[in-house]
């Protein structure tokens, strides 16, 4: 396009509308001045999606605020102490290792700080001690080995302790500890070659780092204290909620009873899938928690992840159930009201189950309605799997019995064709069922895992954790003595 | 049982066997000896098992022990700078900083050794400069609201980094940063409030950290280098190939024709049910990786996360597929030989597809037979779709026909009962074949899940990463030209 002026040049961008583009006239300047305000605009709006998701975090878990405050202050506190003097005349400079260590040490869990804690003063004391010890031994060989002596010590330790970190066991319950014994270990055999106070070093190092450690623990346990095993125990039944949700809301949408709300619900199991490395750590905390709340210092925490892996199990039958929905418009109405109610039943008799099976996990009380909530889900399999027997009376569907008659007028004559009966089978496509019956099976499957797997976990844990008995049970029991008496009076 | 020497305890053990219990006239000492030897017995298996288990790792894999000793050289040259005084004389105390970091800051791959460098390096610089220019304005407000100053923004600070580290895409990059940055800004401002040489202690810091992360980014690039990024290349094509082998052997195992040691690979899908924690690690770390081998700096980590999400998918398919095993003994022969070859094509063309897939990625070059296979894997499928609509012709199994002729001798009798054709029809049980008719379709299932998700997941890294074209694509179309000519000169 041309002007009168010059050429101006245009460009139709998405939306369609017409962009001019600035003509060269237009001075260097504002060119670059446009740009910085292009970029400032951007940086803002980055800066505020930031801020929103910040904000958004914090409203939906006050407590991960708290516990960002609670750190706060537990640095505040150290940090007084330090300007306060008490603190630094106590063990001069080395004040700083109580900061470093409130920094280093304190998690999100209980659990987690107690962890690192404990970690990090064993690993003190032990990589101190043999600092020293070796030390001992070095300055002992003369002044020529000792430098030889120290060096292959840290070498061998060092190595050999790094190595032991990628043993399982060591990595879950230990890694910290690994890392600090390094550390403890090279600081004091490096500044024992300098300082000739050895003992002091040792000696402030630990005493500042039980400081630290008790900082944290105190602030952790009493201020708004979030366990790692209280989280494990929340997030099992959780998750078996979920299950329940997607699988009521699979099977309704199949059938056509979903709503556009239930979308989201459906897709509750895809937590479940990939929970395996946060029960995990959840449970490997936890264990280093004290008594708190209904849970004992030795809490059975490997149940919950073996109820954990049964639930994954069952949530990957939900995952391939909801790959069936997209050929739910195959299957021909006919055949689909013929199962519907049976899957509905089964369904809900699954989640009932799945939700009995959290509660009992929830509240740590056995349930009298388990058995038979277990026994419903086993008769609607059986009821579906009745249905599906009876398919075949629907496949085949016997048309309209033909008579045909041909009645010559000599009834003796050979080519005579009497058909009275011929019943025509028409059998309809089996391929436009085999989405359902699958569906069918799926449901099954995901029905006899819950069955199988998650109740027995259940049971395990409730046996191991010596959870309460039902208080209902008792109820059953008096009603049909006091109803035995009554039907004895008459 | 008493004898006549007073009463002797037997007890009956697991294994059947009786075992006398020692009479109490044994002494004490002897008792509490064996007590001792049974503990030391354990213990000493217990050490073994532990050390079986670690010679078993580094036999595994003997990168790891390469690691172990490359931290053990690492800290060995770091304190030896320390003995040798060049190191300690430049920044003197300081100097336990830069064996500090190397512990600290060695990780078994180099992107993560970087991510803690880099880390370490800018965290430390910017709360280091933050803190100097905090205590600057709080030097000049005077003496008496200067550690209310500098307490308020250390606890502002502190509590505000923790909370970005919730944050996912902060916890991902920067969780490590974030721990040093809070570590550094209160070491700096505590001391600042002691030691006048403020600048001295932000400076020496700095300096012996540099000294150590270079120490480290050398030690892990150039000596046996482990690279994140060539590892995740390495695992989600190994991921891919286990995929393929657990879904042969299952399929084999179903008909029938699978052997003993197939139990193994069949369980190979189970590593790819949780890769997502340790492929998300990887990937982290991989993005802080230089250019090395074949991969850029900028190399799409994020599709091979893409490919690793939808094996899953399908690992997913196959572990229900593999629960199908437990029902394949109620499906009849018959029917199971009418689907056996259609389902053991359908398992090997898709698993070849997963293994060419599998290629591509490692090979990093795209193959001109990827289209040939996933069209015999289509084909395949509608195959076994072609067997299962015939399937119902099976099941229908028209019995004998029975003729039944009463001529009675007045042919115009009412009663007169002519049946000359009367096709008897019997149905299999469907329920027998409904375990069959769900296999086939999770088979065919996990195909389309290769073909619409592994197939473009793989597509777009090829498309990303720029893949070479493969070198046979251009045989054939020289072929071409070549008979084109021939066809020409006749």
């Amino acid at each position: 396009m041309a002007n009168k002026n010059g050429v101006e040049w245009s460009i139709r961008v998405g939306d369609g509308s017409l962009v001019v583009l600035e003509p060269e006239h237009k001075n260097g300047v504002m060119r670059l001045w446009d740009r910085l305000k292009g970029l400032v605009v951007k940086f803002v709006t980055k800066v505020w999606k930031f801020l929103k998701q910040a904000w958004d975090l914090g409203v939906d878990d006050p407590r991960k605020v708290f516990h960002c405050l609670k750190v706060g202050v537990a640095l505040m506190v150290v940090s007084l102490f330090y300007y306060m003097r008490p603190l630094y005349d106590g063990v001069g400079g080395s004040a700083i290792w109580a900061v470093m260590t409130v920094v280093v040490v304190f998690e999100y869990t209980v659990g987690g700080t107690l962890y690192k804690c404990l970690n990090r003063i064993c690993a003190t004391f032990l990589a101190g001690f043999l600092a020293l010890g070796i030390h001992w031994v070095a300055s002992h060989s003369g002044h020529r080995f000792e430098p030889y002596i120290m060096g292959i010590s840290l070498f061998v330790l060092a190595s050999a302790t790094t190595f032991s970190r990628f043993i399982p066991v060591v990595k879950a319950r230990f890694d910290y500890g690994c890392t600090i014994f390094i550390l403890t270990y090279s600081l004091v055999s490096v500044s024992g070659y300098r300082v000739e106070h050895l003992l002091n070093v040792a000696h402030e190092r630990l005493s500042t780092i039980i400081i630290g450690t008790c900082l944290c623990i105190i602030t952790s346990m009493l201020v708004f204290p979030v366990w790692a095993g209280k989280e494990l125990h929340l997030l099992i039944p959780r998750n078996m909620d979920k299950l329940a949700k997607s699988l009521d809301c699979c099977v309704a949408d199949y059938f056509g009873h979903g709503d556009d709300e239930s979308k989201k619900t459906l897709n509750g199991y895809k937590c479940v899938l990939n929970s395996k490395a946060s029960e995990e750590a959840m449970a490997n905390f936890a264990r280093w928690e004290p008594a708190h709340g209904r849970f004992n210092f030795r809490h059975p925490w490997k149940n919950y992840l073996k109820i954990g892996a049964s639930s994954r199990s069952c949530a990957y039958c939900i995952e391939t159930l909801t790959s069936c929905l997209d050929s739910k418009n195959q299957v021909p109405e006919s055949i689909k009201n013929h199962l519907s109610s049976a899957c509905m039943n089964l369904s809900s008799s699954s989640s009932s189950a799945m939700r009995e099976l959290a509660k009992i996990v929830s509240t740590m009380t056995r349930s009298a309605k388990i058995d038979m909530v277990v026994e419903e889900m086993k008769n609607a399999v059986q009821e579906l799997q009745n249905d599906l027997q009876s398919l075949p009376d629907l496949l085949i569907q016997p048309h309209d019995v033909v008579v045909k008659e041909e009645e010559s007028t000599t009834p003796n004559s050979p080519d005579k064709t009497t058909e009275l009966v011929q019943s025509e089978v028409t059998v309809m496509p089996l391929m436009e069922v085999i989405p359902l019956v699958s569906f069918a099976s799926l449901l099954i499957e995901t029905a006899s895992r819950i069955e199988e797997s998650v109740v027995k976990a259940v049971e395990e844990l409730a046996e191991s954790a010596r959870f309460k008995q039902a208080e209902d049970e008792m109820k059953p029991k008096h009603n049909q003595t006091t109803s035995k008496i009554a039907s004895d009076e008459v």
